[in-house]
């Protein structure tokens, strides 16, 4: 449908791409900054997720679950919350720094690695303000973090803006003396205001959300490798040397990894369905996917909670609830950047999935599956006494089975659809497919 | 140089190739799977990373430093090495996987996530295996793991190999109904033929590398931010409410930590550079790299050994030895990777790196600046007694200066040569400049 785009530029992507012009740039000692900007978001997303260990690693043991370890807790959920939002405001001026900064050199990638060391402080002074509120240190620390990001930045955007035409015309100047005069002021304008607008910016925020989904994923099984070894002495005095026994134990805690990782790999599923049909981001779809992964890096929390208070009952089901919140924000935020894009859908979705797009149905199902399930699990908690968290485990392990059962009745429904079409107009998309297409679909997702 | 390359591609990598040709695929429900890709890599650089943390956090006291404790760090060690060999391992059989299997559809991509956790359990049953050798539950569970892993990897490569063509033909059918008669043969074809040859592999061993320094960073910083701040009454209690006298109590802490971030980044800094003159990726070279890449993740151990034991002039020194040690290994790997692409210079580099090119004086100092660095310093610490932990962190955060100093001195050192191959020969290199370079840049480095 979008054939005049780019007939066949598989060869032009994969083959020439990374090596074509970069040898020529490295020559002048200027690269191309994406991998640059790549590392930089892992080290960004993975600085403001991290952040969420010191919340799970507060021992809660519930007999004395008083005061004290509340305010503790209360901190450091506002510490991670803050980091989170403080990194991604730094993530994003660096993206819009670096839609302005084309290429890059040395000096100016060793200046980006300083700004980054900067960076991964700020949720240590941070931490220091919300320890000790009274003491002014806390507050000027991180002021001081702030203003050194502020000038490193205006450093590279001004180095850059300012003199990097001259660098490229002296070597422009240079290559014209050694190999012969060519053109290359067209070169360098196109790259300038093709950099203006925001090609990179999907890119970034695609590797930036990788890179939470990633860390969330991989701090569910550290704490599975660091606490559910069993200690030799234990299974030797306890379990009379059954190591099965021993394991046994842990039991609800191998059913709550497996369930979390499910929830984080379909999440990520769902984001990576959504941003391919996604075109271009708008500054509203950002601050939404900021918004669901402040709640995704949540998760390890719930894991930890549903793991943790698997004794009682009253307990359990409260930390239940609050998965299932959690999870219900994380999904609905990607659902809101999803009906953010349908609003202006001409500029920022790719036709198929615009209304009326074959896709258009199958989105909607998708992104609606985990808000629905969430909603159940916690109407659930409400209603059946007997609802546990290893029930609700098992419905998130179950869950990737809904979404491959989802693509088969999407088929299905959407077949007959498809052969009317072609019976009747066969170029053309029907207006009325995705409001048919609806009402058998959501009943599917449970 | 390398004019015929690509004379101007800004464009067509930039704005059309991750929109372009997707749509049309999306369409299909057939992704490129260029994003799930760098996802699996970022999950898979930092399961291989996050190992460490067990060992970083087996705590000593220098005490009662006796044989339970060191068994307990041997163990921990062998399990960090072995999950970073095997995940390595089985990153390398994915890599190798999607260079055959070009494009992927939903049930392909929540298979690949299936196959993420079984990768992510891989450590658990590991350290399962360590902690109890007797016992045959841990093999058992590895080997099942293994298993899994194979096969699901295995149907991925036959559903695509196997099926692939017959939707790609019913597609083309479909389109050709729909659009009219075109020449789909070609495209898939191409498409096939080129992933067979390795033209991701440089672009994932980038992106692997790069998951690794990012989590490496970011390790260390959250020991300092769940360490290092001080306890409200400590401070009220010992300082007299002096929050800046608390904190200078970590000193050696936050110097440890800038040093490392250094090393960090300077060390991703150098693979950076290497990367952009490397064309192709040989089976050696990812050897190396995932060499190079294991030490570097054992940088978190000398971070907390140099850090830790900063009051025994003994133990300080043994310290700052290992933590030489692992800098050496990790940048002599570096440098290896750039000889061994140099015996193949022809097809692994590109010309201006190669012998007689214009960066390659300057790459081969580059590469050779921490190998020499840390084996002074190493050297210093048999010679000099009164050398510390804090100077050995002082020498780290200087480095960074000696890498502008190196860019200026090659430039230096290399005018007049440019200026003499200018009036001699206009478009020629000569083939000896890169030895009368050397000889003023080496002692620079310090």
């Amino acid at each position: 449908m979008s054939e005049p785009q780019s007939p066949e530029p598989a060869l032009i992507i994969q083959g020439d791409s990374p090596t074509g012009t970069r040898d020529e740039d490295a020559a002048d000692g200027i690269q191309h900054s994406h991998r640059m900007l790549s590392f930089s978001d892992a080290l960004l997303s993975i600085i403001a997720t991290v952040m969420i260990l010191p919340v799970t690693h507060t021992e809660i043991s519930p007999e004395q679950f008083d005061k004290s370890i509340q305010k503790l807790l209360a901190t450091r959920i506002a510490v991670y919350l803050m980091t989170f939002l403080i990194v991604t405001v730094a993530w994003a001026a660096h993206t819009r720094l670096f839609q302005v900064v084309g290429k890059i050199d040395d000096t100016l990638a060793l200046l980006n690695l300083a700004c980054m060391m900067t960076i991964t402080f700020l949720p240590f002074t941070f931490s220091l303000m919300v320890t000790f509120p009274e003491v002014p240190l806390g507050i000027f620390l991180f002021c001081m973090c702030v203003i050194a990001i502020g000038a490193v930045q205006s450093y590279l955007l001004m180095a850059t803006v300012i003199f990097l035409p001259y660098v490229s015309k002296a070597s422009s100047w240079c290559k014209g003396r050694l190999v012969g005069p060519q053109e290359p002021a067209a070169h360098s304008v196109e790259f300038f205001t093709f950099d203006l607008h925001e090609p990179l910016s999907k890119e970034r925020v695609e590797a930036f959300s990788d890179g939470v989904y990633a860390i969330v994923a991989t701090l569910l099984i550290l704490d599975i490798c660091e606490d559910n070894v069993p200690d030799s002495k234990d299974v030797k005095e306890k379990f009379h040397g059954s190591l099965v026994a021993a394991l046994s134990e842990y039991g609800p805690h191998f059913l709550a990894y497996f369930g979390s990782f499910a929830t984080v790999g379909l999440l990520w599923f769902a984001h990576h369905s959504l941003f391919l049909h996604i075109r271009k981001a708008t500054q509203s779809m950002g601050l939404l996917n900021t918004l669901s992964l402040a709640f995704v890096g949540g998760l390890p929390l719930a894991y930890q909670q549903t793991s943790a208070f698997a004794q009682q009952p009253q307990q359990e089901l409260e930390s239940v609830r609050v998965s299932c919140a959690i999870i219900f924000f994380a999904s609905i935020f990607q659902f809101a950047i999803w009906t953010t894009a349908l609003l202006h859908e001409a500029e920022t979705l790719q036709p198929s999935a615009r209304f009326g797009g074959r896709e258009h149905a199958f989105m909607f199902a998708k992104l609606a599956l985990y808000p629905c399930v969430s909603l159940l699990a916690f109407a659930s908690t409400c209603f059946l006494s007997r609802f546990s968290a290893a029930i609700f485990h098992l419905t998130q392990i179950a869950v990737p089975f809904a979404f491959l059962l989802l693509r088969l009745l999407v088929r299905l429904a959407l077949a007959p659809l498809h052969a009317l079409q072609g019976l009747s107009l066969p170029a053309h998309r029907s207006e009325g497919s995705e409001d048919d297409a609806r009402a058998p679909l959501l009943p599917s997702a449970y």
